[in-house]
């Protein structure tokens, strides 16, 4: 499964759309907000005072919060700016996902609310930059700032030797790594982590100057053991969706054991040591934080009249469907998720139903 | 009429899509090869030679002429590296058109074929501009290479006093200038070209850097005046087309009355004054070029089975629809572009089926 061509969070305009569901990641853009002023104002009190800003948002997705970091981050500068006594700089914002995401409904959302706010004070320029991040994407030193929210524990293909392709059925009944995956699974999963984060890294180092900042925020977790409740939940809950179709002969069971999710939950700790490596950017901050699946006083609109469970289900769905879909086909993701809805709800109440965010904060040196 | 909002080609996949009639803007490209080739070598055989190089495609459309000219540009630049012994330099492509362009089109099509290619040699980033090209895009200083074909014709807006909302009905029963038309209507035209071309110029003037260069093509005249055949004769065409539908009683005649076309058709004199009016921009090659309408030997697929009116009907639908719905309402389009295929395979024996481009060159100062 190339990722490149396959996923994309859902598009359009119906009750699935990413757009009606992205609360959660709403509140993750929060939790970062400190490590992201932080950054800019180190950027700004360097000793050159920047005239122009040329900034990229590494997987911005579509929906509400496309353009959330970087109204936040222009704000950030031209407060500064103002308190400096500072003539704010001209701004470039990049905003980059795979070339499968709808980018159509970003360019009209910027019109006119976007650019009439924008364009107030100095120049500032959007573009959409289709690709992979864990390539090259931008000119060499052309970035001085890098935001990504929400991406990163993406994998660029699902690990090697566990691809419905390879004919592996080393994770029956599973989707990610579990209490039942065996050494090898865990295995293919961190490598694959380790290449695709290292990719990312070397790639970024080609393009930001030295100097310029990176806040990268996604999914994580605290331990060093990567079979803890908030990293396994979610995939847990849709494998036994996936098992009680199996069980009434809805899918084969072959086809969920050739599944692997191409994604990886890193401890804080791998993180760290991928970033040392690679060795071309300074950690300033790794921390890790509680994101709760949902919260109902966030909630808006009328997912506001939704059972909890079929929040999270739905949530999930905007994200996941792409993929899912891929191997399983179409026809069956409304029984999927309205299956793992009631799964959720029947464990919500047992369960703490939270990720953890890790947000690194670093330098190019 | 705020044409950022309005106006796109046809995008989808249907019969009227223009990524399915697009043979003429084909045909336009190749009349600028040279031009493009000469400011290419010029720019290249400068004092210091790039290691980057910023190329921008202005009203860059959707569909397979889309990246026709960024490939040509960069096969002219690799190939010119290769002749001098040097290293290509780095690439970062902009492709711009108006929001409601088909971007998602453009990213898409962009997997595998163009990537695979682009980037088997030096690096080659994109970026989609949403954005019209009347005002600032992109940061100061920051292209060195501008091209635009079949684009800088469009007016940001239907001329002032003739637009629908004013209420005006100087220009009855026509959609363009005519040879009916007042001076008044004709002066309008001619100011709101000036104003937007010279918008256009400032603009660009900011962000091209010296010695950068610009090739722009785009529909025009030799003759000074306005009422030539090559230029009226598509409008009073569609305008014959409407007025047929008056007289049936299918569209009231006021509503004729007050519609304009947002574009003009510009004398080779007019461009060559607002150039040197400006001031930022050298001219180094500014010509007219024949363009006919439809050629038989150049059709490919199933528009290779229509008549030549329906052929040129379709072309001009692909084009005009977003535009003419946009006043008239998209149930009569079918109508009017069947009424217009009548109207131009009856008059294709009498009158020539052209178009005249203008090709500018010009370097920034």
């Amino acid at each position: 499964m190339d990722m490149t061509k396959v996923f994309h969070v859902n598009g359009g305009d119906e009750e699935t759309t990413y757009a009606k569901n992205s609360d959660m990641q709403k509140r993750a853009l929060s939790l970062e907000k400190s490590f992201v002023e932080e950054a800019l104002l180190d950027y700004l009190g360097g000793k050159d005072f920047p005239e122009k800003m040329v900034i990229a948002d590494l997987g911005c997705s579509m929906g509400p919060n496309a353009l959330t970091p970087t109204k936040e981050i222009i704000d950030v500068v031209r407060d500064q700016c103002r308190k400096l006594g500072r003539r704010s700089p001209e701004f470039m914002v990049y905003l980059n996902d795979l070339p499968g995401n709808d980018f159509n409904n970003i360019f009209t959302s910027l019109q006119p609310d976007f650019y009439s706010k924008m364009r107030e004070e100095e120049q500032c320029c959007v573009a959409g930059v289709p690709g992979s991040f864990h390539g090259r994407l931008f000119l060499s030193k052309s970035l001085h700032f890098v935001h990504s929210s929400a991406s990163l524990h993406w994998l660029s293909q699902v690990p090697s030797g566990l691809d419905a392709k390879s004919g592996s059925m080393l994770n029956k009944g599973k989707i990610y790594i579990s209490k039942t995956s065996s050494k090898a699974v865990v295995d293919a999963y961190k490598q694959q982590f380790h290449n695709d984060f290292s990719m990312f890294l070397e790639s970024r180092a080609k393009e930001v100057i030295p100097g310029g900042h990176m806040v990268l925020s996604f999914m994580g977790r605290e331990s060093i053991d990567p079979i803890v409740e908030e990293c396994c939940y979610p995939w847990e809950l849709i494998a036994q969706s996936l098992m009680s179709m199996v069980s009434e002969g809805i899918i084969q069971e072959e086809k969920v054991d050739r599944f692997n999710m191409p994604c990886y939950i890193a401890s804080i700790q791998e993180v760290k040591t991928i970033v040392e490596d690679e060795g071309s950017f300074i950690i300033n901050r790794l921390e890790a934080m509680d994101l709760y699946w949902d919260v109902d006083s966030s909630c808006e609109g009328e997912n506001a009249l939704l059972s909890r469970g079929e929040r999270v289900s739905r949530m999930l769905r905007s994200i996941l469907q792409s993929t899912l879909s891929f191997h399983f086909g179409m026809e069956l993701m409304d029984e999927l998720f309205g299956r793992l809805s009631d799964i959720i709800s029947s464990h919500l109440s047992n369960i703490e139903g939270k990720f953890v965010v890790l947000i690194l904060s670093v330098t190019r040196q």
